[in-house]
């Protein structure tokens, strides 16, 4: 009988998160502080992260226990299952097997529960009171709501304007779980002020509404800011996704010759591909691993390999990392959580190093694909692993041209069910694939510090 | 370890469902013509349903076998989780252990596609050609959209005008899956027509979209239509939440005390509990079985017990069941899965033979607990299930009560994505807890034929 998902039980949860750090041919380059431009200590940290967390950042074991505070609330939808896409496959009449491991049976829909549970976890353990973090898309916001309310912490989410208004149920959703939620920019911080000032009707941005939590939480001895990508912890918590789709591949008797993961930050990629990627570096098998970016923020394909801030308003550390200037805004793309300025310092230096490759998709080919998707596996994607899904679909029909029963592997990570106005256009015609501007790039680039 | 979910695999999917009828103490009256009001034969359904479902309405066989090709899709979500909820038990400080079997991880979101593929399996079979059918909260739209997907059927869909303004995105879900979908009442039908001709703005009701479904299906020859609740073999295509939940207590090795359901049509309710009831009836457990209905809409606990028609225009055969009279138009409550004037005729008939009972509840009480169960369990219910929650919580604090450890099982049937904005108005504080008017009861109940 045609095996369609392949599960884990939940004794097969994996106990250890892998830091792919100490497996790295060189170290990557360290975060500076923002004034200094020297390396940043602990102490640096401190303000922002729980000590376990910013230990965990700099940490040179390859691999983490799992506290069984943290496995307890991941066994609501963990371990999730992987399932191969039959019918995809007979729809697009390829010889290559398309394997997808999703993530979107979480309570929040997608994959970033698995950093939000550990990180409230561990602020709770150090005393703190309330996290404060911020959100584009709403899938973060929602799942370290979530989080917190497993934990007894407050919750103080900034949501950006733009998104704040057009998905409101996304702030019910977070407010289901008990967090406050606040458009950003807000009246709360002086940043935020001034940026009104400026415009009343400002539609914000993820930078921006990071500035904000940071300012939010840095004041307080009892009030911690939360981050749902692009930190080395973060995605360390995200490799259970690759370390359980390494057993489940195993079930299926297959290794993988492509992986493919959508990026915006990286922790959805890293989280798949870093267990994989050791095994490659092993010589226990050889995938061709790859990174997919929205044609409209390409910060790998088209941006610098610089040091620049995370954030807007240039308030956290300097990090090494691929980027289009801190100050740059994406195009207004449905793929909200893929509209960020930078890449992951681990993930843009494994790819300097040549371990991973990288390729941007406009949003009409990933919303297309999508729609043969759903039709066929049933899923209604989010915007953001539709990118995943085009790559994937990409590779199948190469592998039709080439006759080869290429396998390919791909997250999931996350439903589309808050996303359908996203859809709405696509099916009414109305989707734009916007020309990036190089121009915009270009002056968002002078903004980053010559360090 | 502490263990959460009872998880089956694939192989371990029941392969036949079950058909309660044969093992009742008394058969269920029959379904009448509506002319002759004669029991109604195959030829009267025909216009309707393929053969091998009315054979199923009418069968005496106690396991009809699941087709190779609707288990086929049944394993993109099948078997579906049984969870302990202990987060919430420990919440209610209760000793009672509290099970909940979910059906939330189908594709459509709710235990609908249960029903939905097999129906567009057998309509394939007979060479039909489109499907069509109504929808109130667009549960059951979405179900049969996917199911048509997947057996490259039409589908077009009514759905109730009010929840077609309120609800964009069910329509948008539909559409991905390739339905077509109109308001209702529309201008395609006479009888729409005629209501449209009344009242522009006519926000519809679940019968009248029923008898525009049907007068689209029942003149041509390669179109038929499809019920999401409410017959025989709806229910029994059911029956596989509670076969899959009988292994999976069998895994947890605890036996019901109590089970509890939520009804609206009666397939969640009868899917859930028949094959519990029939080994209660073999003597082999010996849970209560209890129906949940809300207080806006309880056929069972305050309608009759009398032959009546599935739809507002009368066009369907007539059916004994607890109604309250076709013409019925329940309050606006937020679970439009349950605004039903009538229960299915075998959840009827059980009833009446004292082999389950019935209570109702109102609609804050319910997203009370719905809150309660998505801080502690992580789940966001949809507006239908918060109705079992609720009871479940009931009979979670009477356990509290009396020190026992009671053993209660319910059925989580679907999420609450698509329906946020029921929770919006809850934690708003704006939710009515609508009186029950007895007078437009007794006025409706007036247009129930006397048979």
């Amino acid at each position: 009988m045609t095996q369609h998902k392949y599960l884990l039980n939940e004794n097969q949860i994996p106990t250890q998160w892998y830091n792919i750090v100490p497996d790295l041919p060189a170290p990557p380059p360290p975060a500076l502080h923002p004034g200094t431009r020297e390396p940043a200590g602990p102490e640096d940290f401190a303000p922002l992260f729980p000590m376990e967390l910013i230990k965990q950042e700099v940490s040179q074991d390859r691999y983490i226990d799992i506290p069984g505070g943290v496995l307890d609330i991941y066994k609501i939808w963990r371990p999730s299952p992987l399932f191969r896409a039959h019918r995809l496959e007979k729809l697009l009449d390829t010889p290559a097997k398309i394997f997808y491991k999703y993530e979107g049976v979480s309570p929040a829909g997608s994959h970033k529960p698995n950093t939000a549970v550990p990180q409230a976890f561990y602020n709770a353990q150090e005393g703190v009171r309330k996290l404060t973090t911020e959100t584009g898309a709403g899938q973060w916001g929602s799942s370290l709501s979530f989080a917190c309310a497993q934990f007894d912490l407050e919750c103080e989410v900034w949501q950006v304007a733009a998104s704040y208004r057009a998905k409101p149920y996304r702030k019910t959703m977070m407010e289901i779980w008990g967090a406050t939620v606040h458009p950003s920019p807000s009246e709360l911080t002086e940043y935020g002020q001034s940026l009104l000032a400026e415009n009343p009707d400002h539609t914000g941005s993820l930078g921006i509404a990071i500035s904000e939590a940071v300012a939010m939480a840095a004041p307080h001895d009892d009030v911690r800011y939360a981050l749902g990508s692009v930190l080395n912890h973060v995605l360390m918590h995200q490799t259970i996704i690759g370390e359980e789709a390494l057993l489940q591949m195993q079930m299926a008797s297959e290794t993988p010759d492509v992986l493919v993961g959508c990026t915006g930050g990286g922790s959805n990629f890293g989280g798949l591909s870093f267990p994989f990627l050791r095994e490659k570096m092993k010589g226990n098998m050889n995938p061709t691993i790859r990174c997919v970016e929205p044609a409209a923020c390409p910060s790998l394909t088209k941006g610098e390999y610089r040091y620049d801030f995370g954030d807007s308003a240039g308030m956290t550390p300097l990090m090494k990392l691929h980027t289009l200037g801190h100050s740059f805004v994406p195009d207004p793309i449905h793929a909200g959580g893929l509209r960020y300025h930078g890449m992951s310092p681990l993930v843009s230096h494994i790819y300097e190093l040549g371990l991973v490759e990288a390729e941007s998709i406009g949003q009409s080919e990933c919303f297309n694909g999508a729609l043969q998707f759903a039709r066929t596996e049933g899923i209604v994607p989010a915007p953001e692993p539709t990118h995943a899904i085009a790559a994937a679909i990409r590779e199948a029909l190469r592998a039709k041209e080439s006759g080869e029963e290429t396998v390919i592997l791909t997250a999931l990570c996350g439903h589309g069910h808050l996303d359908l106005a996203s859809y709405e256009s696509f099916l009414a015609g109305q989707m734009i694939d916007h020309d990036l501007s190089e121009s915009s790039i270009a002056e968002a680039m002078k903004t980053v510090p010559v360090v």
